[in-house]
């Protein structure tokens, strides 16, 4: 089974629990510490399948200084501290496996500095990326970044999350400039900085992005921004084969044609999506994609795109040019796992998120498709195609234990298969504990050393417990 | 003094070090262990003006598993080791301050492995920029990070270098997707994979990447590979004043040009330019661009562009669409160096390597150059503008100690300069020992993280001691 659930035991005595409540009230006042059932459990859990762990409390701060104190307070009892933004990860990120105390840091929602000129900004982590687009909305410039949730960007920076134009602007990898960052003991910190480039040292800040809260607690990010495209268009394109459309991806990034986003659905998606949205493109393998530049720049992309589509078996290019009709499209786009779901009023969906070199992309999808075909369920497929990132949605019944298992196995194939031809477990959904039993199969000697790290930032392991790595 | 020399204390003593050496003869043959003088000594020093440090002795392994057998030697009797690529670093990387072996991975030049559809290939640490070009030439791929040297790809790894076209590419930090590295206990670890994103645990490829040989040592590199562009053109174009220069950048970088090069040189630098190739360049703040894409959006990108320019003061284009032209103007470009040196004959370069938020860049290249207007020395300055990186060359005899405490001086000015307004003290060059004495200026509280770090992955300190941390 490839996400065995580990019961819920608390690490630390009712009493040093208590004291240390006692203590964070004194730090917080009593509003903003909870215990309520109904916030626990909140707090417990994301919005995958994965069961709901409540911690023993919930804390609200608003500063860096109050999170630092609140660390302190817990290291000092011996009590887990977890991280939470808006609970839209999927891989049991937030799950308290050892209890303790849950940071809810939505509170920190300040948008701390715009910089036009330097294309950065600097927020607090609770801020979400809709929140940070909206704020921006006048200043021409956008923060690309796109998940789908709308996340905060504390989390999305905690799990490396990128989306659907990751092809033309990177993941948080890329675009996190510098953090402030509180440490096992309380320590606060900064990294990086504002020089869009630095050769001064170990690379903290691409060690704290992606690390979920195992390493530290980021307070506050600065981020990369860009200046809105003088023109966008859209298009979608059905293919003959699945093949058709991957080869079309690939002679597409290997071209100099900056893409801003090539996704691709199966026909299973596009079937869901059609009675979803209430649309009639054809039910066959298809790309959406989508031009950033000037007028003629965009026009002229688009053309030879849609060239290399046709000498695919690509076929009935349809265009979205207005701000209206490229909405639509990605609407479509972004209701795909609603989509899907419908399809089986009641179920529930496991995620994949596997990513692998371009040239495996149309064997993988191939064989995780065939074996999805011989088991007794349903799936659907949506990619990040120009990242070789893919998704394939199994949706379970979550009452099931034959099918969740079923679906499990079906994933481990999937998840070996993408590491055997160099790929990885996760592209950007993070590996939380669900992803922890394919860890040293991706990485092998190599898990040593992020325990060591592991052991080097938090030697009481209590900084997100039993995420990542187990010590 | 901003660079005080240590001087070269050896850590172990001649009969453990003659053991060793003896251990090193019996893995790699006599004929890949020396100890000649003249071998030691040009493994003891880089491209710039700090002194020769010799190791003790210097070995050439073919492969991984010779370098974790050296290492694993080395480590065993408390000798240091230092990672050798072509010696053009440019901060002391390669000295031996307390002795030991040097690692020299010249010998290590094999291509592994290319990949055209996934736009990605792998290289043992030897190779070095020129030589992967050259072996993609029938490819339609190049890999476009260029320091100027001829660097190691290892050595580029090492320091995290850049150059002139990061603007569009970035460093190689966003360029190395995996690594093959020796830890200091003779383990081998790969890091990273050949997916393009993965969110799969800690980010151990950039940890390595800029390290210097301090937390392990590189031998074998994953990297990204680009499509050589349709179409691709340069342009000089002078402005009336600095600032005027600046401004054109900070228009380009927020509009969705997609710049391929972005180069800003000064007078003082234009000037020996023209001396040293014979050109006849106003003698002006100038810039220099380059323009990659399809032939139409080539065209229209330098169009938009010369109208920022024109906006901004700028005038007399020069145009330079064939390999041929574009080849001149580059090859200007980069012997601005030498260039600069001609001005005085017998003088050596101090040369620093600031990078700033660009809106600072025009204020802060402004007080520099009033600076050294201030003092008794000549300089020039280049400078990567799109990312904010420029370098001050600060021309000074190298046996005259006052002109070297001038220049020190100068340099140490610039770089707090450039600390204040968010910078950092490199922006691709390194640390090397020349520029720790910025590092607590610049980190603040994060460096107890890195000697965290450099204890946690080298214990005994024998990875490049007395680089990046001291500990």
């Amino acid at each position: 089974m490839a996400t065995i659930v580990a019961p819920q035991k608390h690490r630390v005595s009712g009493s040093a629990l208590e004291a240390a409540v006692a203590e964070l009230k004194q730090l917080l006042g009593d509003e903003r510490v909870s215990t309520a059932q109904a916030v626990r459990d909140h707090h417990g859990r994301d919005e995958s399948w994965h069961p709901t762990m409540p911690p023993d409390a919930v804390i609200f701060p608003e500063t860096t200084e109050e999170v630092a104190n609140a660390v302190t307070i817990c290291a000092a009892y011996g009590v887990p501290v977890i991280p939470y933004g808006t609970g839209t990860s999927l891989e049991g990120h937030v799950a308290a496996l050892e209890g303790g105390v849950t940071i809810d840091l939505q509170r920190m929602n300040k948008i701390v500095r715009v910089s036009p000129e330097d294309l950065d900004c600097t927020v607090q982590a609770g801020v979400t990326r809709k929140q940070l687009n909206e704020y921006l909305r006048d200043t021409g410039l956008f923060f690309p970044i796109d998940p789908g949730a709308d996340a905060s960007l504390g989390g999305m920076s905690a799990t490396r999350a990128s989306g659907t134009n990751a092809v033309r602007y990177g993941t948080m990898r890329e675009n996190v400039l510098g953090l402030t960052v509180v440490l096992a003991d309380g320590r606060i910190i900064k990294t990086g900085g504002r020089a869009r480039k630095s050769s001064a040292g170990y690379d903290l800040t691409r060690l704290f992005v992606g690390s979920e809260g195992t390493l530290g607690i980021m307070t506050e990010i600065t981020l990369r921004l860009y200046g809105i495209p003088e023109a966008m268009s859209a298009a979608v394109c059905s293919f003959k084969t699945l093949e058709g459309a991957v080869d079309t991806v690939i002679q597409v990034m290997q071209s100099s044609i900056p893409m801003a986003r090539i996704e691709l659905l199966d026909d299973a998606q596009m079937d869901a999506i059609n009675r979803y949205s209430k649309l009639d493109y054809p039910v066959a393998p298809t790309l959406f994609f989508e031009f950033h530049g000037t007028e003629a720049g965009v026009k002229e992309q688009a053309e030879i795109v849609r060239a290399f589509a046709e000498e695919n078996g690509g076929g009935g290019f349809q265009w979205a040019t207005t701000q209206e009709d490229r909405s639509r499209l990605w609407n479509a786009r972004h209701m795909a796992y609603y989509a899907a779901l419908g399809l089986r009023p009641g179920a529930r969906g496991l995620t994949s998120d596997v990513c692998v070199p371009i040239s495996e992309l149309a064997r993988c999808i191939h064989e995780t498709k065939a074996d999805l075909a011989q088991s007794s369920l349903q799936g659907t497929l949506v990619g990040h195609v120009g990242d070789g990132n893919f998704h394939m949605l199994y949706l379970i019944d979550p009452d099931s234990p034959a099918e969740i298992a079923e679906a499990e196995a079906l994933h481990e194939r999937l998840v070996h298969r993408a590491i055997a031809c160099g790929g990885t477990c996760t592209g950007e959904h993070g590996v939380g504990y669900g992803k922890i039993p394919f860890m040293q199969a991706e990485h092998g000697p190599a898990m040593s050393v992020m325990r060591q790290l592991k052991r080097a930032f938090d030697p009481s392991n209590i900084l997100n417990p039993g995420k990542i790595v187990k010590i």
